[in-house]
């Protein structure tokens, strides 16, 4: 049996929608396995500065249904040095905390990875991030609400292309990864996608524009993922403007929209089927792993992986697209 | 190489929201193959009538957000006969039709299954019902929508139970099978969820209410699915109503709008990615097969194996159900 | 001046969406003018029973786009009578509340005017309902958004209609007025629509159903009003049934989820308006009134003409349904 | 009784969502009235090119849920000048098209003051635009819905905003009038409201800030009109940054989706019944008139007065942000 009493929960890095259903789920599963459970406000600052609140299973109810996160979130700067962790374990000891929860990226990995080296304390990690990429899970907690309020955008934004007959670049989230880019372009019927892991997509944006899609279409949708070798949105679109006088072109940004919203069911689900297994797993004395969904089943990485490699985008999508935007 | 050279695509059954994401990949997978395809009107009956329309790559443009199905879709008796099937032939003879796409639930696959048998000629179909049970697919298109339109559904009746503190009992779709019940009621909290595959659970939700959730919850949300052997929500609800008049107890139906609505990322993409798979799939001269997806990855599934079989639903979702709404 | 030093705030009856942004326009307003304020739990049982809590601007923060009502809302039988009411002003003269702000319909406004009559305190009510069946205001808070959830389930079902030529009879609420049918029916371009407020429409439905719509329309709905006449869309579903069994006839009651969900802009903004309004018009020495919107402006009207006059269905909005659904 | 035998309808200006309930109105009423009716595609444009399509009752089935404008819309030079419009005018004469219904704002109905001053044909005019700055209207078409819009991205960005403690400058639409960030402002508990109308706003901010909303709130969201004097979201933010280090700032420009999107119950039934109002008008020889709704009622404003006055914004709603917002 194991020796944990008490654990605490954070949620670190950027915030995703889903992150309090995970929360909600750690809290509930912790309770129902006779644990105490300490929410720790604003991620690792929280940690470092003692700023715990016990929670009880109604302290999160009617979350399941919230974006953002109750506990807040931040970026630490003091986790980062040594002395910042030494304060954070003291603080744990002082409170009697025996274990942690942690929900967010990689970031928040590579800062549990070292804690948990230096002061043995358990720790697992739930991926929660809207750019779901994280090595070993196929989904992270919030990618599919922001694909979701992706397309609600694009969409509308189509309605207004269509009237106009205009060409818009729409600039997506999802850092140095084109997942988001990829899976709305495919689900919005996008003409092109502009993703960082494909190396010859602005020539064939343009061989596909001199092919000239206006003379069978009213509108025309590229989705530009942020972290595109191109530029970004505005930067590919000025160069289409030179070469391509013809179109009507128009640039959008989503922005932070992209992090917010009530989750979606498929996110609910996975935070909470997540929140259950990252308790089990430290009740099963497992340590230093995120729980991932791979092939709809549960399972542990060692944070060590999921830091080191890099999840690949899905190539046979890439080709759909080719096939869809004809 | 493949002798097909025009192909026929239908929806039938009931309707899903991607039906016309499907329709869209279909047509155009077999435009970029160079074959010719036509829309069949109203499933099988068209089939029969000879209600045909031949489709281009425009005449599926800007249908993908759109809930429905552009082709129309209805229940054929006539098909269910010697007759019908035999008429159904000679309309595809006269049009050149060599194979077809259909797409359906597990009645359209039956007809499919009988009418290949009967005139060896290649069909192909795509999983689509809200319904989520259909065997050798995870995922059938529209479920994801279902669930969300459910969840969205749902949380706003959460809103009003929280102000008056009542008990809702909410009847969702799904056939004989639980899949929409199921998930549809983890995404909400639910304090229980009724489904058939599950015997014991009028017994677990009285001792449930026995125990008092009123005593730290403000609320009660029961997801009953339709095919459940407790007869119902307002069945359900009366019963209750009676062994426990302590509770405010109202009923909601949720009914057809979760056939409808545009649909979800999810659900868009799968609906891209098998109706390419389709197409891809009589290329390379299959027949009476669905194509499904299983861990991600396109699958092939004999008809005959997708009728006979059932699905089950997930234990380990049943279980988390239990821990989380304490 | 005023002599009012502190004010209590309940909402009381049906909830209903923008409940939230008023009690958040009463409280700060309040704040903002040096007056105390309290929230009273649960409408008038909490007035009874002296469940009140004080509130700070912080208390109100992020509630604006919340569905529901923080302080929860109850039918109070005791306070219909004359100790009930008693109790309640111990209650209030015990917590130094001055003066009250209910939210709420009819019924509320009804307890209210008793309430000052008996004990001259100072009630300034704000019309809270989705039914708009209030005189004196053109909107209620609930309204509009009300009738965005009508139609946004509306045409989910309008899109499963069309793909199966189906006819509709979909009940929405409204008790016994047809505010939210005749809008929404409008809204959704329903090609008829049953309300309490027009005598002739059964005969006037099957002089249409007659006409056939079927040749020129691939799918049918009729907007009934919960207290419509004619018994409610299962009644009048049947009784077409018979008649007219060349139609596919499906019936949907909207339910629960009318009364909940994030509050639309407008009924935002209403919310907003009249509860700085409400506390203004305390602030002047007020009573007994409730303050509404008429024609953009605020208005002042004594609980006594609310009560007893009943509000119209707009004329013209009947003809522009008859032009419309050719 | 009215000469006029076939009519013609067009959507011109920057499209807006109602537009398409609209030419359903019109299409719709005209064939009540018996008179023969045409689409114009592109606005002007087509009008000029003679790009006309009759249109019978059911093609404009099932549009009034969608966003965009099926006519398509444009900004036309050509029409700007004689030989333009001497060309429109030839091609009406050879479709014999008597009247026109322009759906659009100020530009539009410059075009149409012209245009029948020119050629004596009647024109009416229907106010669609989102921002709202047409005179002689409360409401334009599209303007409810993109405030809905606009507060469903406030929201989301106030999930996220909450969880980092940042303060956001979210940039609206609304050209050189402040009318959509006004009312998004109030109905997002927007912080700070920065409108074209209103002078010294960036004092007012900077007063704001320097209280330190951060002592008693979690998250400032501040609205700026992209006609704003300051110059937009992101020169204003990069000027608080300056003079406040301690605020985590972001800036966010919702873009053209504000444009796009199914149109809110508000919107259709307002271009319901304009689009009634508008062929009745001219069934009344009317003419170089825009209707529009005063006080929810039908009026008929000369395109002269609408062109050369100004609409101003509620004042009284300034006032009300300025109490809330504390």
């Amino acid at each position: 049996m194991s020796r944990i009493k008490k654990i605490g929960v954070l949620t670190s890095g950027g915030d995703a929608p889903g992150m309090n259903a995970a929360i909600r789920a750690v809290v509930r599963t912790a309770i129902y396995n006779n644990l105490e459970v300490v929410g720790v406000k604003q991620g690792y600052e929280g940690l470092i500065h003692g700023d715990f609140m016990p929670m009880q299973s109604y302290d999160v109810s009617n979350i399941i249904q919230k974006g953002g996160t109750i506990l807040c979130s931040a970026r630490s700067q003091e986790f980062r040095s040594v002395e910042g962790r030494k304060k954070a374990h003291e603080q744990m000891l002082a409170a009697k905390i025996d274990a942690l929860v942690v929900i967010g990226g990689d970031g928040t990995f590579s800062g549990a990875r070292i804690f948990t080296q230096e002061y043995d304390i358990p720790v697992v990690g739930i991926p929660g991030t809207i750019d779901n990429d994280l090595y070993g899970t196929d989904y992270t907690i919030g990618y599919d609400t922001a694909l979701n309020t992706v397309i609600d955008a694009v969409d509308k934004i189509r309605d207004t292309a269509s009237a106009h007959n205009r060409l818009f670049f729409i600039e997506v989230m999802g850092r140095d990864a084109g997942f988001l880019a990829l899976r709305s372009g495919i689900a919005t019927g996008a003409e092109a996608i502009l993703i960082p892991e494909r190396q010859t997509h602005t020539k064939d944006l343009e061989k596909y524009l001199a092919k000239g899609y206006k003379g069978h279409k009213n509108s025309g949708i590229v989705i530009v993922a942020e972290g595109d070798k191109s530029g970004g949105a505005y930067t590919i679109a000025k160069e289409i403007e030179k070469k391509h006088p013809e179109y009507d072109i128009r640039v959008s940004i989503l922005g932070h929209m992209q992090r917010g919203g009530a989750p979606s069911a498929f996110d609910r689900v996975t935070a909470s089927t997540l929140g259950v297994a990252a308790v089990d797993a430290l009740l099963d004395d497992q340590k230093s792993i995120m729980v991932g969904m791979v092939h709809g089943e549960v399972t542990h990485v060692p944070f060590n992986k999921t830091i080191k490699n890099k999840k690949k985008v899905k190539e046979s999508l890439v080709s759909i697209n080719d096939i869809l935007s004809i």
